[in-house]
């Protein structure tokens, strides 16, 4: 039986976690304090992220991350992305060594701007033919009710992406294999900031038509800083890139999108950051993309844009109209 | 000035009479009902398909096409595809020779095949060169409402394509030029038929994941089709493929979605029609799809699951789950 540690016990991580234990896996859950693993293991619930869940018996909740990762065959790491250099230092001693390291994080490390997968090698020492990363239209609360849902596993190992993907196959959730690991992450990445886009210009009563107008040029935006860094074209036009970037956008569930309708509707930065105590990777995120799109040279006018509503004061209102009237006659 | 006819007076007709009023046109709308015709004038509103909205004293409304025609520069047709040849066979001796004739309906014809430039050319004899196509992320009621929109003016003749640009570029309305005429057509024809995918998985209660994954899938289906028929595949990625595409799978205000939906609530599909007077334009097109792509040996399966629930009686319960586990893994 495979064995899955997962890291840690958020939206997204508590929700794969039920993913791994229905497709057959021996599954450990991190919660780094204890009374949230206690509440977890008593409640079969994780009341805090995901309330009304109900979570498979085949998963053991706890706050030791060595319980946690002992001979672990995939460890999985769902951390706010900014965090995870710090926390991975610190387990990376206890991680078994032959283990799949599989990033379900969407985020460039500010400073660096490494992607996750780059963050983990260099960490843990781990060859880049171990860590994979999963991404793809997957709003985690859908996916814990188990409404139908696809995936990507990006691995540039395919017989480890091909293990990757049984592990996690259940009948509501279907992985597909690619082994674009850099487009794969950039699109996740990328995604939270054209999210946030999406909702300031929700927030400001813009309907359909401009959010599919935003849609349309963030992927763009995003393929061709991909293509900058030697992604592949076709992955943008997948479950990772397209499919992802439509589903963060449209949804209420959506963090980003939250955190930038909150914006467009007159909130400061600081006040939308008080009232939320979830993570909106894009917020740093949008930084680090833009420093990594200046690094080679290509343009990204929404990400600019992103960056100078959260960063530098300017107002949310400029944003859309910034956007929508671009000089640029033959599309 | 610029003189521009209009035919004919439904909701997005209307709002596009308007938008070119705006942009300083000399405007003819012509209604085919007598009565509606003097309603619009008396009114300074179109009640019937677009309540609200106060249109520009610049167009003039009648029920006369040959009033509508005379010295027309731009010719503009929307109306439900399936009638374009007969209304068009008659309307063709009022035609002025040298007009742009410009479409902006999204649909193939049934039993021919045929793109309605294709049908444009036939009817009218016009070259390919004064035929134009208008398609991008534009829901009627939106840019009625003046938020901004932007959207794609496709036509082999490059001049030709600035001029109707010109002619209908707004502070709130932002027309591009693209020479891919097939590319274009096609990304509207076969929207429309996922997006009453879309509207089915909708009804039956799926949520974003599911929407974002047939959005994803429908661009795929709709490219490798285009591209059998020799579009270009940036085409697919712009505002007249994903843009139109994900504007109108996400949209309330799509007749095509909300056919579905109420298909995936339980009503049959002659009870949906009977509730609505507006055309779901997918319901006919998605037939004339399927047989193109066939022609062309192109699989389709999106299309070919709409026409089984649309055509053949099939449980719209069967269509999500068939399109969410189709096997292959790679992606």
């Amino acid at each position: 039986m495979t064995r899955a540690a997962v890291l840690s016990a958020g939206s997204w991580g508590t929700t794969f976690a039920k993913v791994l234990a229905d497709a057959g896996c021996d599954v450990a859950l991190f919660a780094r304090r204890p009374e949230l693993a206690k509440a977890i293991t008593e409640d079969g619930e994780n009341k805090d992220y995901l309330p009304g869940i109900r979570l498979p018996a085949a998963i053991r909740t706890t706050a030791d991350p060595a319980e946690a990762l002992v001979d672990a065959d995939i460890v999985v790491l769902s951390i706010p992305s900014q965090s995870l250099r710090d926390n991975l230092a610190e387990w990376a001693p206890l991680l078994p060594p032959e283990a799949s390291l599989l990033s379900l994080m969407k985020g460039i490390e500010l400073g660096s701007t490494k992607r996750m997968s780059e963050v983990i090698c260099e960490v843990t020492g781990a060859g880049p033919d171990r860590v994979a990363a999963l991404s793809g239209p997957n709003l985690a609360r859908e996916i814990a009710e188990e409404q139908p849902a696809a995936t990507v596993i990006a691995c540039p190992d395919t017989d480890r992406a091909e293990a990757l993907q049984a592990a996690c196959h259940t009948v509501y959730f279907r992985p597909y294999t690619n082994p674009d690991l850099v487009g794969c992450e950039l699109g996740g990445a990328v995604k939270n900031v054209i999210a946030l886009a999406a909702g300031v210009a929700e927030g400001l009563g813009f309907g359909d038509n401009t959010r599919a107008s935003l849609i349309t040029r963030g992927l763009a935006e995003t393929a061709r800083l991909g293509l900058a860094l030697g992604a592949e074209l076709t992955t943008f036009a997948g479950l990772a890139g397209l499919g992802d970037l439509v589903a963060t956008c449209s949804s209420p569930l959506s963090r980003n999108r939250t955190f930038g309708e909150k914006l467009g509707r007159g909130m400061t930065v600081e006040q939308v950051q008080e009232s939320t105590k979830q993570t909106a990777e894009g917020v740093k995120s949008c930084r680090s993309v833009l420093d990594l799109a200046r690094a080679h040279g290509v343009d990204v006018p929404i990400t600019e844009a992103v960056v100078r509503v959260c960063h530098e004061g300017e107002s949310p209102k400029n944003l859309v109209r910034e956007i929508m009237s671009r000089e640029a006659k033959p599309e």
